[in-house]
C-alpha cells in the first residue's frame, strides 16, 4: 500500500473543490454563501456494521456521502461540501482506494458537492469511515423534527423497506430480486434533497428514516409531543419489496423497523396535501400519506391490514 | 453498555452548543459569523495508532480536539465548533464514556468551542474517533503553507520533541521525567491558537508540526519552492527533553522526526523578528528562530552541533 501522502495526492486530491486548497494545507478556507445559514451533520460507518466488507468499493464511500446528504435533505438544506476521514486496514490495495474514490467522484457530480478536507490513517481494525457534510439553508427555513401537530398527515417519500430487504438478500437470507433493486437500495441510498428543499414552509416537521420507519416516527412523536397512527397497508413499496412481502407476509415488521431507508418522513397539515403532491411531482420523488398524527402519548402505533395494532419485535435499529 | 440514544443524551448532549439543536435533529443549523471566511479541518485517531489504549479516557477526546484546533492555529483561525464521530468497541464501560466526555467539556471551556453534532456507532475493532473542526478567519488572512521566501527565518513555537519522548516514556522505552511533562505533552497537545492569530499578516507561511519537524519543514519547502537549513543546536527544548537528550545524545533524530509536537512552524522575514517576538510575548507562547529558508532545491537540511548535515533515519511519521 502506498504512503499516506501519495494516496491522498493520487486518489483524493482530484476530488478536492474550491476552498480545499488542494488538500495541501492544514485546513480548508472558504467563504460561506452570503445570506444563508449553515447546516452540518456527521456520520460514521464501520465495515461489517454499516456496510458489508465485500460491498463494491465504489459504493461504500457513496453510501456514507449519501447518508449524510440525507441528513441535509431532512433539514431542507442544499449541499456545499464535505470532509472525510478514512481509516484503512493495512494492506488495503491501491486499486480498492481508486475504486472507492471513483465512486465519490461520481456522486460529487450527481449531487453538486466537493471534498473540502479530511485525514487518511491506518487501522488494525475494520475499514472505518467518517464524513462531515456542510450545507446551507435559508435562515429560519430549516425543517426540524419538532413541530408535528395532531391532525397532521404522516408522509413518507419513495419506498420503504428496500434497504432492509437488500441487506437480507446480500446476506443470502432472501432470494435476490432479478433486477438487483433491493441490494442496490441497500448500497446506495437516495438522498431526497430536492423534495426536502421543496418541503420548507410546507412540512411541520421532518426527518430522514435511518433507524427504521416505526422508530423514527416515534422520534417525530416525541419531538412534537403527540402520537401517531401508521397504516401499514398504505406503506409505499417497490415492486421488488411488494413481491417479497407477498411471498412472505411475515416480512412486514422488517420493512417497518429495518432501517437503511433514507427516505423523508414528514408531517404536514391536511390542507397542504395538494401542495405536497405538487412538490413530489415537481421533484420526481413520490410522497405517500401513511398515517396521521394525533393527540395523546408520544408513541407511534402501527396498524396491520386488519386494522388491529401490529406488534413490532423491536423499536428499530440501534447501533449498539 | 447503554444504547446509542441514551449514551448521546447523557454524555454528549451536555456538550452541545447553540446550533446543535440539542443533538436531536438530523443536522446542526447556525449562522456563520458575518464577514468571516470559514475554516474546516478533520482528523481521525485510532487506539494503538494515534494514542495508547490505556491513556486516561479524559485525555483521548481532548487530544483529538486539540490536534484539530492545532490545524486552525496553523491557519491563524479562531475556533467555532466541532462535529465528532465515535466508534466505540462493544462493551466500552459507561464510566469510560463519561470520563471521555468530561475531558471534552473541560477543553470546550478552555478553547471556547462547542459540539455541533456527530454520530456514535459501535465497532468490532479498536476505538476510532473522527473530528471535524470549524473555525473562522478574516477573509484573505489565513496563513498558508506556501509563501516562504529565501532569506526568511524558520521559526517554531514552544518546544520540540516532548510528544515523541512522552510516547517513549509511556511505552517504557525511556525513564519517566519526574514531573510527567513528557507524557502529558504526548497526551495533550497545546494548540497555539493565540500565536497563530497573531501571526496573520506577519508570517509568510505556516503549518503545525504533526509528522515531525524535519518532515514538516520539508512540506513548507515544497510549498514555497525553496530550501531550508535547520540548526539543531537552536531547537527549543523543555527541561525534560534537554535532560533526556543530555543523557542520550542519540535521541536527537527522534526529536527532529518523532512528531506529535503540534507546535507552529512558520516563515517570517528577518525584518519581522521584533514583531514575531512581540507576538510571542503578547500571547505567552515562546517562538524560537531555528534556521533559514534559502534558494535551491525544496529540501530541509538539518545541521548537527558540529555544523555538518545530520543524517535522519526517516523522513517523519507516516500513518502507513
Amino acid at each position: 500500500m502506498p504512503g499516506e501522502f501519495d494516496l491522498i495526492a493520487r486518489h483524493f486530491r482530484p476530488l478536492a473543490g474550491e476552498g480545499a486548497l488542494d488538500l495541501g494545507d492544514d485546513a480548508a478556507v472558504f467563504a460561506p454563501p452570503p445570506g444563508r445559514a449553515l447546516v452540518a451533520a456527521a456520520d460514521a460507518m464501520v465495515a461489517g456494521v454499516h456496510f458489508l466488507p465485500d460491498d463494491p468499493p465504489g459504493t461504500i464511500g457513496r453510501k456514507l456521502l449519501r447518508v449524510n446528504l440525507s441528513d441535509l435533505a431532512a433539514m431542507g438544506a442544499a449541499p456545499l461540501g464535505y470532509l472525510m476521514t478514512t481509516a484503512f486496514p493495512k494492506g488495503t490495495p491501491d486499486g480498492w482506494v481508486a475504486e472507492f474514490a471513483a465512486g465519490l467522484a461520481a456522486d460529487q457530480r450527481e449531487f453538486g458537492i466537493v471534498l473540502l478536507g479530511g485525514d487518511t490513517v491506518s487501522t488494525p481494525g475494520p475499514l472505518t469511515l467518517s464524513l462531515t457534510v456542510l450545507g446551507t439553508v435559508a435562515p429560519g427555513a430549516a425543517l426540524r423534527r419538532a413541530g408535528a401537530l395532531p391532525g397532521d398527515d404522516v408522509w413518507v417519500s419513495g419506498t420503504i423497506g428496500d434497504g432492509a430487504l437488500g441487506l437480507r438478500v446480500l446476506r443470502g437470507a432472501l432470494p435476490a430480486d432479478p433486477a438487483g433493486h433491493l441490494a442496490e437500495r441497500y448500497r446506495l441510498p437516495r438522498p431526497r434533497l430536492a423534495l426536502g428543499a421543496a418541503l420548507a414552509g410546507l412540512a411541520h416537521a421532518a426527518m430522514d428514516v435511518s433507524d427504521g420507519l416505526a422508530q423514527d416516527l416515534g422520534h417525530l412523536c416525541r419531538a412534537g409531543g403527540c402520537g401517531a397512527v401508521l397504516d401499514s397497508a398504505a406503506l409505499p413499496l417497490s415492486a421488488a419489496a411488494a413481491a417479497a412481502l407477498a411471498a412472505d407476509p411475515a416480512l412486514l415488521p422488517l420493512l417497518l423497523t429495518g432501517g437503511d431507508d433514507y427516505e423523508l418522513l414528514f408531517a404536514a397539515p391536511p390542507g397542504a396535501r395538494g401542495a405536497v403532491l405538487a412538490a413530489a411531482a415537481g421533484t420526481g420523488i413520490p410522497a405517500t400519506r401513511i398515517g396521521r398524527f394525533r393527540a395523546g402519548p408520544a408513541l407511534a402505533t402501527v396498524l396491520g391490514k386488519d386494522g388491529a395494532e401490529l406488534p413490532l419485535p423491536r423499536g428499530g435499529w440501534s447501533h449498539f
